[in-house]
């Protein structure tokens, strides 16, 4: 069994079908949750499965899957997948890749005729991207979805209505569609990386550690609207400049003292935003991320803490407004290792890694044992330009293999 | 004639009555250019001139006028006054107490019976805030509004359409309003310093030496979006960062190197604006005032080159977009000379002091000597807090009359 490989010329053969859907003619594809571009690439997905003789299941959140059940029908099931929606104008491997790498890895398992004790599933999760919600598919799996959250999605209500009313669902079919945590054996996602690292590192395979925690809070600085010509620049109370010092000093902290985390500007709104008027307030849009709870609570310490420091120093008053986040989500140490010991099996190189972006693993590790893989890749995220090279996703789709077989006995 | 004074309970009633006209309630006024209220308060004038027995005059840019003549009636006018108009929501001593100081000098010398060799007319520009066009009737008087400026002002065609509509006047009758220069004996301005300058210096009045040029660059730092989250903070290519940090370092080298000038940065826009994207572009509106076009040009290349330094230590590229400006005005030493003889004559301390906002003198400048003083406010410019004492008034429409007395001779 540790000579079992996936079919690569299969496994490209299909990923290049699904690019052409939605594509943009540069590389990327348009593929937003529930539109007529991601219904479509679905489509493919469900004749692909029942052309090649599989079992096809849709559930009440939409998401689509291809099941390879165990004989014991009260086994439990072995997920494996990510999602085939895309940001506007996104890149074509975020989440494609990793829905078509599990599907030929379930493939594989049927044509070696392995019988395992675990249903196994390739899953393509609703709106991972956010579109609509975000995790949606995930998160109404994992039993996390409320009727609050989707009667004021980030997409606006009309939105969301229009998309279920296209994929005939409903909000109440979603929340059905919570799974008994029971039935759940694991959850094993392959991704790109989206970030330099692996790339840099000549490192073939980044099992990830933790998805980072990601806390968002405005800052509002207010201090004097002035004539910009009569005050002179000593006798000013300058919002901006406050807000402009603090960017650049959180900045260098960060970048000193919390080096496994991030920080990002990302909004700024200057009232009342004349060229001529000392700007009397200032709305600077933050967000941080860590790698652990406690990271986090360290990290907004000292950025709220320099804040406070720095308001002062330019009369002006700095006032704290929490949105919220997501706390940092540690993978399972039984998918680590069982990414790690296919990755010994394969002989291809390996490190942790913290994800730095959101990914439906999040949503599943809540209710069962849950990992995921990065596999190198280039041009950043979300944009058009996105890349992975073919030996990388070959590299990634075998290292999922061989999890899932670990994880499956 | 050196103990003439002009009538402070006259002065203050008139003051009083007009503050009434468009009064918020708070201390302030709201009386924008041409509208209801402003034209209230021009009625008022009129209904005030003729009542005391003076000629009316208006022109084709709408400007209103009290004369009193001279014998000769080709002698030329020496012209006082200020405007009418507020900002949105503004104070009651901005524009209004210069206007009720030149129709109370203009009446203290007819009640004096003095026979002048030139004809006073203490006068209330159109516009000078600029709520439409700005400067419009100063601009107007002197010869230097053009149909293209009309075309597309400031403050919206259709707004001025309106506007001149309720004044009864036209595109034409303004650019007609243009005076022969030789028609014109000087121009003298009295208004509050908007500035702490005299009050912290506890001195009577400041006699403006120049009024200060102005410039506006916007600048575009052009860096990478990037996922906030997958990019490490070394490997980022921030736009907003470079913003941030050319506002703090830019902000202390005029401090430091440019005591005579300022800088404003009261606009900034990030794209794409998201919490969770590295800005890709900043767009900053900076603008920089100083006392004459060599100080500006120094200035100038000195912020550009710094902008141009900080730009690469983020890997971000800078793009310089000019919006012009108002090059800096001397005041005319004959005024100047004119309003220090006055204070000496009325035993008021007295100092030089560049104006840092735009006022109708800088119009005039152009085509007669002009000049102006101010006298000691609080609470700032363009606010309902704005305030003056009443003696500090006294003493500036005082110093008014006696350096029009003088430059009348």
């Amino acid at each position: 069994m540790h000579e079992l490989r996936i079919d690569e010329r299969r496994f490209r053969r299909d990923f290049n079908e699904l690019a052409e859907i939605g594509s943009t003619g540069d590389g990327g594809v348009h593929r937003p949750s529930l539109s007529a571009e991601h219904l479509e690439a679905r489509r493919w997905f469900r004749e692909r499965i029942e052309r090649d003789g599989l079992e096809f299941r849709t559930d009440g959140a939409g998401n689509h899957s291809a099941v390879l059940s165990a004989a014991q029908p009260a086994a439990p099931t072995l997920l494996m997948g990510s999602h085939l929606d895309s940001v506007l104008h996104g890149g074509r491997f975020d989440g494609a890749l990793g829905v078509v790498a599990a599907y030929e890895a379930l493939r594989t398992v049927r044509d070696a005729g392995l019988e395992l004790p675990v249903h196994i599933e390739a899953i393509d999760f609703t709106d991972e991207e956010g579109t609509l919600v975000g995790l949606l598919g995930s998160l109404a799996v994992a039993g996390a979805i409320t009727r609050e959250g989707l009667a004021s999605p980030r997409g606006g209500r009309e939105e969301l209505e229009q998309g279920m009313c296209r994929a005939g669902i409903t909000d109440e079919s979603i929340i059905a569609a919570a799974r008994a945590t029971e039935s759940l054996a694991g959850f094993l996602e392959l991704h790109i990386e989206q970030g330099p690292r692996l790339v840099d590192g000549g490192i073939d395979i980044g099992i990830v550690s933790a998805i980072v925690g990601m806390t968002s809070i405005d800052l509002v600085f207010v201090g004097r609207e002035d004539h910009a010509g009569t005050t002179p620049m000593g006798a000013r109370r300058d919002a901006g400049l406050a807000a402009a010092t603090f960017i650049t000093e959180a900045t260098a902290r960060v970048r000193r003292e919390f080096a496994d985390c991030v920080v990002n500007f990302g909004r700024v709104e200057l009232a009342p935003g004349a060229y001529n008027i000392v700007p009397g307030r200032a709305e600077l849009g933050m967000e941080f991320r860590a790698p652990s709870e406690e990271r986090m609570s360290e990290l907004e310490a000292s950025l709220l803490e320099l804040a406070r420091a720095i308001g002062p120093r330019h009369e002006v008053q700095v006032n704290v407004r929490p949105l919220g986040g997501i706390a940092a989500t540690p993978c399972a140490d039984v998918c680590r290792a069982a990414f790690a010991e296919a990755c010994g099996t394969l002989g291809l190189s390996h490190t942790a890694l913290l994800s730095g972006a959101g990914h439906d693993t999040m949503a599943l590790a809540h209710v069962c044992p849950a990992g995921m893989i990065f596999v190198p890749s280039t041009g950043g995220s979300h944009s058009p330009r996105e890349h992975a090279e073919w030996p990388a996703c070959v590299n990634g789709a075998n290292a999922l293999l061989h999890a899932a077989l670990r994880m499956a006995r």
